[in-house]
């Protein structure tokens, strides 16, 4: 079977090109010729001198003639060194990403994953900026007619914001996106490290609790905007505590409340953290001194919760809460009696979501 | 405020199990009367010896007064040491998760996380056994009503089948689940490195390739079984290549099909693995001499893909596969020329889904 | 057979510290009576109102007599309730981690890790500030008689510095450590990602790569101070290219530089990342439009280098930079080929090494 | 600056070879001509008929002319296409890897790294069979004037062996890998979850509890075999305990025993691990019944242990076991209190060290 790769005639067409600069004419093309009848490929005009173009291959992608330089040529068999050629039509390089597909295959997300970014959070409401590291994805959909996306134009629209995120604006970023990349929807998630200023229960000496806070954006027919915050604490198992003559395991658990806000509603990171932070056993600190520990110790054997008293514990605060229209909870308790985990998952959509 | 936690109050039970140990007479006890709709901190008195009973506190849990000796007693003021009373109410050590819980938070998913097992995978189709290493989750739902699950029976019931497990039986471990832990819905989550004999493609030097598989299944009102495979493949840039002199950007991927199959079908492993390794610019292998170098890099020169390439490859490829009635498709590819990723994700459900 | 941890027999001193509160003469304690002569057992002397007692099994803790509410006491048969008897000696809480230790037994790291922080890098050189994330670990040696060392302190002396990080004085920060512990050595290490302001090698579009720096600081009889970045790359196989009728297969690396620097001189950051990007096939970058593309591709292509090759020419760089004394270097490469990766490494110790 | 890439001279080699078939006669190269005098450059004679040139530049690689195809030629200006040329040579595929190298740096360790493959680990003592999953590397030690390690025959070596892994063998299999690689030294390090299978502490409830194996074997002048063992436990703090009115923090631990043995003796893993679970406040199991889990928590509470504590009960056991030479232990403790991690370690080497 023929098989010309889509890149390999691509390269002719520079040959091609060559050509044409020494304006040698096309009279006529004939496509049929060429592929035998093969379904998927598609032939331009050309003529006198034998010139042969092809655009699609089975395993590969058409191409629309957006301009006379984007013909493929076979001439012959006889075949030029691409690589000067090459040099000389780097004024012309092709926008391979701007090119049509044929596939008719819509991609609901492309876009870059995993970069690694330093960003400033603005709080409107304290005024207070807090410097951080974020892991940040950031996609578009891609209609089935086009060929892909512009990678660069991300990182560009992601260095113009990076100075001022907000979370009551991370919408208008990811509208940015949207417009930039000239795209139906897209999708911005931002992950980072974010300290709260917590002082020791009894000492009251100042120190700093790391939690996990995504954003995850969407904007297009319909706009979305999810906050998370991932949040250690100190479960201390009910069960052992009962059944044991003194002590009771527990342990470090990680807590995480995935919420959307009511329409035209919104919380601080550190509203939503105080909330999520309750439903543990105690609470934990970076700093803390003995009498601190003691209580610490001690709260949470006042308190002993399974795993499922975490997340329905939380889910009561959240239904509470009326800035929430919709959450997914868990908490993954690491156990200290063995060597897996304890897991709990609660979804809940309230009726009056947001839009 | 009066907080007294849910175990404390169980703990002066032990008490009055102590109490009745010596014969002490409790005339009576009404719990109807004792919780008097009280919506938080009930207290019930019961008779000549001045019983006092909490059951329920803000932040825990209503206990029903299954038998005499879940009664809470106060004994006025004075509190036995805990320790040695425990000891002989062993034999009668409380269920604790097979109470009631009052708080009417139904939870979709609690049980177990991140187990690390070994287990035989069974093909019935060759007759192979594979011998790996799983991670293992496994959940129940649980009712509004019902405190808390038995989180050891889960790895019993995974104890029971490890040594034959078969992903065309996989429901059937996971409805055992659901059995055991008497629930109205389980989980069952498996994910496991899983070896490809592969020969080279030149020299046929054997090797094999490493996979991750994950079975994913649900056993309920709805069952449902989804599974993944996760490939790695090779990527070549179109951009890169057509813009380029010489050479071409290319990369490891990461290619990923989660599928549910069409009811009464199935497919192995390798056959999914078959299809999404095709997806690739070139397929990678373990153990390689020159000559199958020299077929990669040229397999993958002639085959340049974007990342949308993989993922709307891969689509047509499972839309024309019958067996399969949904499917979530990505792809990583760990671009060599940055030091982030790109990554396309396509969702279908076509209209003939599985029970 | 009898045996009675430490903390139980501290546990029966409260009981203690309540007879006294309440004024009740102790005429006598015998511990021999008590411990029934117990050969793990030790006591001390006890006057007629003041009893001291220490109790050692082969599995606890000595424990000196600190004051008279260090006092250990089981007081006949008889146990009070401790919950409500510990609160009144919240203030003579016990130093655990000071007391004494027999096991004879030095160690040599103890501390905290993976402590997640933010930090405030200061160049010196430059005048800039970076804002960035640490994970932190922070350890001292403890002399074999000593029981404990005390982990609230290392976290202080991380906040009271976190805002002036310089490389050129992580030094004086362990040596911090180091006398707030009152340890004979400390040890400091900070990884945390740094960000390389960047210009496309074409179009010059700004950008950031981020690359892992840690620093390593020791601070005790002997000083040492290790800088360590690993920087993405892109390498490209030679091999392949030799072989390939066309192309060659390449993919990102990772190569890392620890470096030991000679007596009295020190490099910024930057300017060792400057010689460990050279050691790659070609710098990677986060924006790169489709010139830079093509530039990235064809140096690649132009330049390729085995895994052995790249650490021998970094190497070399490195033995030329009469600023390093000491280097350990590797580069990880993520074979587009394989699922597994290559990797390489060599350390040297020159001379002239430092103190 | 004129800079030749040693690829890319290669490559003109390639039109030389295909002008050779051609028999045409090349009667004389200039190679200063060609080169014009670069001082990088070094040529080597060239009779009528044969001409033979390596080319060197700063950072690329010097070539042995191994045979008459491996001559360099830059023909005049002209370049052939290399496509069709190359494929021509395809029995004559250069060795890269066999070249010499010109840069005197030997390096410590080159080869494959991040196998994930299955494993089978006979134990001679039991005769039982475990099958697991381990993460490989291997590498080997390279010497200064050779370019290359052969990376496929790793993997080879791996496949060959992977059946009959036994950890009294482990060094014969390194031994092989020195052989097939040619090599003074060779390094093999296999990293697996081991299963040991343990009965619960009351109820005697079968389960498994999954530990880290690794094997870390060099052969060379010097032969060395570490196993390690990395134990998940519990760890209760003492100063919690003691300090608090009732209960104690505690959490999961992960102690690590890294040991080499005395010459001519062997332990199983085992019975190293039978030591170092010894070492945590209570053993952890996959599988707990309520009278279990009421003996785990009753036991960590009997038996508190700082991080510190771990360590130095730890090597007093390592101390006292004579098949063991030296050890280096850490426990890492992932604190309930805290969201970082206590941590503590020993190294010692005794003086009858292993050869």
């Amino acid at each position: 079977m023929l098989r010309i790769a889509y890149m390999r005639t691509l390269s002719f067409f520079y040959s091609l090109g060559d050509l044409f600069s020494k304006t040698i004419p096309i009279i006529k093309v004939e496509p049929e010729d060429l592929f035998q009848g093969h379904k998927e490929a598609l032939f331009f005009s050309c003529g006198a001198y034998s010139v042969t173009c092809v655009v699609k291959t089975a395993r590969t992608i058409a191409f629309k003639p957006l301009a006379v330089y984007y013909l493929l040529l076979s001439y012959g068999s006889k075949i030029m060194t691409t690589q000067t050629k090459k040099t000389t039509l780097a004024s012309a390089m092709p926008d391979v990403q701007a090119a049509d597909d044929y596939r008719q295959i819509a991609i609901d997300k492309v876009g870059v994953k995993d970069i690694t970014y330093p960003i400033s959070l603005h709080c409107p409401a304290t005024g207070n900026v807090q410097h951080t590291v974020a892991k940040v994805n950031m996609y578009v959909s891609l209609p089935h007619d086009q060929k892909g996306t512009h990678m660069s134009r991300f990182l560009e629209v992601l260095n113009k914001h990076r100075e001022q995120i907000r979370s009551d604006q991370i919408m208008s970023i990811c509208a940015d996106i949207r417009d930039r990349l000239e795209a139906p929807e897209a999708h911005l998630q931002l992950t980072f490290p974010y300290f709260i200023h917590k002082k020791a229960p009894v000492t009251q000496s100042p120190g700093m609790l790391d939690i996990q806070v995504t954003f995850d954006a969407t904007a297009g027919d319909k706009n979305e905007f999810i906050m998370s915050v991932k949040v250690p604490g100190k479960s201390l198992c009910p069960c052992s505590k009962e059944i044991s003559a003194y002590g009771a395991h527990n342990q470090r658990c990680e807590i995480e409340a995935r919420v959307r806000f009511t329409a035209g509603k919104m919380m601080w990171i550190e509203e939503l953290f105080d909330i999520v932070e309750k439903a543990a056993s105690s609470p934990v600190f970076s700093v803390l001194k003995r009498p601190d520990e003691k209580w610490v110790t001690e709260t949470a054997f006042d308190n002993p919760k399974f795993v499922e008293d975490i997340v329905r514990d939380l889910a009561i605060m959240l239904d509470n809460e009326d800035r929430i229209c919709w959450y997914q909870i868990t908490s993954e308790n690491f156990e200290s009696i063995h060597n897996h985990n304890a897991y709990a998952y609660i979804e809940k959509d309230k009726d009056e979501c947001c839009e």
